[in-house]
């Protein structure tokens, strides 16, 4: 196929998945795990497979695959991403992946290509953890990389638990699934501008950094705005102000990366100081050792100023994610086979949670702004289009060679 | 009446109304007004008047009055406080000045006191601004304070109008409903220790501080948290932490009070750089000059800072109170009838708003620990009822001398 029509087709798949779960007012998408737009998509990701002769099943942790190729052969190669998104987040965070997986089906089947082993094509379900809490839920879940017990009960901001909202408790690791399958390849979104730097409109990722949330309660004393002496409060938004502050500090002195995106406040009053504000670090680096030590540092600024405001600090460590260096002999010989150049990236993937499982890989299609998890979120389709062709590629060089 | 038989009825009534609006988990408060909970109180209010034969009317602005006496005399002495509480707020805010009154005109009746002028008993709607934003929308509506449209207009966070709610648009000023009241008189729970300090169940306001609410608007660029590198951020959630710290030193630097009680984040996703950061400043000062100066001082910082971060920073003035001084001639009659202590408040009351419109006084019960705003808010029940017999008092010598 010429990568004009690639690029067309594309387009009328893209068309039909975004206005789902959009808001008019942000431009953003509110796709959270298992909710009403994301179940939409999932149906409409059935529909897609059964068109194409695709059957579907799911692992019973929420993550569907539909299969190219004989039900038994083994050696499948696993791609796809996933369809959940960040509150307001961008449309090609996730999606992208899973409909560039289908296209790239199409392509080969176009091509005649009848591939010795069988392609299979994930949804991976909660990847960005926006509703429950852990990132990557579904990939750890079929992995085993999160206890059973523990996914079940986590709980969404109305008290629905990830069991009630999946309908079943979850089946847990699916170690007869991995077997069948010899690699796992997502394609995804850059989330940087690495691409734009090196002119490139597709390359080959070799790592992630370790990183993880960390979740940090401040509890004061719950007081009257007017009334409350300065020096008789205990107010726990000073010392979640001070930890916000200290925590991109920290960051910046080790080369690392530190965000606080996420706030609640109680009572959330404007006249009341507040008894307590729970505030969540996204905290990554390069490597391990400097990701502790930033964490250590912005816990012991965060207890330090505790003292001082009257207040108490609890951290809880929500979730982490080791170093994961994709299959380096993989990873090499995708990138030589689409002329591509390698990167790392300090997004985590459900890719980074295969990689434990199977020799994964991963490619990114460029992003002209190198924003994500926001609706500025972009990717050109002539870039779509050859993230397509270049997926169609690796999976006709992994299942047919 | 024995003051032992006052605590009891205050109790006795006290007990009918503690489980509306209560929040299980923290034991506060969820009274928003004209939401479920404050109608319910409404109600209850009307069957308390009913039962007392006196006749409830509405001022269109959503205020309810209870009278006591003959309907077209002139000179009515007005009393009462409000039902609406702040977010997990205490049961003694606003109640407790409703029921007191409802007890203080039992007490006048059972000691067979036949008042020269009307008692009216007031339950104002609105009055922390909790719901619509604006504190004592009712009564700065009833006394033309605010414009009917800008109250009309007012959006709770479900974007219901204050119309709405109301069921019709506001009627606002009433000129000829306060012409014919000769004072307000508000009991209300202190805010504060002043009362513990000097040992006394009940004193005399003679002041309100000036007071205001601005709101913060720091607008960056959302963005992946694990991907942007620190450099290249836009993250308002800095901007607003250095201004929390700021307002807090700024204030003390004054002698004045600040607290950032409420913050609104967008999107509020754990791992995304936020696009924007709504926080709301309280600024109280014992004079308008200070207060200006420390508006502007919180100000300048955000927006030096929103330089180095490259974010923006608008400041809306979204209500102020003017330095109120109650009626110092009736201030020093209350305070000479009851031998109670004299004290300044840095918090806002409907009494605030009525001083511009009638001789106003306050009367303030002890708070044993001072809190307020707060599940934690107390008043002892001899303290309610040593507040119910002084407003008696008052009453009987502003309706028969």
């Amino acid at each position: 196929m010429s990568s004009a029509v690639v690029a067309d087709r594309f387009r009328e798949l893209w068309d039909e998945i975004a206005p789902i779960g959009r808001d008019a007012r942000t431009g953003g998408y509110l796709r959270y795990a298992l909710t009403e737009p994301e179940r939409r998509l999932r149906e409409w990701f059935r529909a897609q497979a059964d068109r194409r002769g695709m059957p579907v099943t799911d692992d019973g942790n929420g993550n569907l695959f539909a299969r190219w190729g004989d039900p038994d052969a083994p050696g499948a190669v696993l791609t796809g991403s996933h369809f959940d998104s960040v509150p307001h987040g961008g449309a090609y965070d996730g999606p992208l992946g899973v409909v560039s997986a289908l296209l790239a089906v199409d392509e080969l089947r176009a091509a005649g290509v009848t591939p010795a082993r069988p392609v299979v094509v994930a949804a991976f379900v909660e990847e960005e953890g926006a509703r429950f809490g852990v990132p990557c839920l579904g990939s750890r879940l079929l992995t085993g990389a999160i206890p059973v017990q523990r996914a079940a009960g986590l709980r969404d901001a109305d008290g629905v638990s990830f069991a009630e909202a999946l309908g079943d408790r979850p089946a847990g690791a699916r170690p007869e699934l991995l077997a069948g399958c010899s690699a796992f390849v997502e394609l995804h979104v850059e989330q940087g501008r690495a691409l734009v730097d090196r002119d490139a409109p597709v390359g080959v990722a070799t790592a992630i950094w370790p990183h993880g949330r960390w979740r940090f309660n401040v509890t004061g004393e719950g007081n009257h705005a007017g009334t409350t002496r300065m020096a008789d409060r205990r107010d726990p938004m000073l010392t979640w102000a001070f930890t916000v502050l200290a925590a991109n500090k920290e960051a910046r002195l080790r080369g690392a990366h530190a965000t606080v995106g996420r706030i609640l406040v109680e009572p959330n009053a404007t006249n009341a100081v507040p008894s307590r504000v729970t505030g969540w670090l996204d905290a990554r680096a390069a490597e391990p050792g400097p990701l502790a030590e930033l964490v250590e540092a912005v816990r012991g600024k965060a207890t330090e100023r505790a003292r001082r405001d009257g207040t108490e600090v609890t951290v809880t460590e929500e979730s982490t994610t080791p170093l994961v260096g994709f299959d380096a002999e993989l990873g090499r010989r995708l990138a030589a086979l689409l002329d591509a150049p390698t990167l790392p990236t300090a997004a985590g993937h459900d890719a980074g949670v295969l990689a434990g499982a199977l020799p994964t890989a991963m490619l990114f299609v460029r992003n002209p702004t190198g924003v994500s998890h926001s609706p500025a979120e972009s990717a050109g389709d002539d870039d779509c289009a050859a993230g397509v062709t270049a997926l169609a590629r690796v999976l006709e060089e992994l299942t047919c060679r």
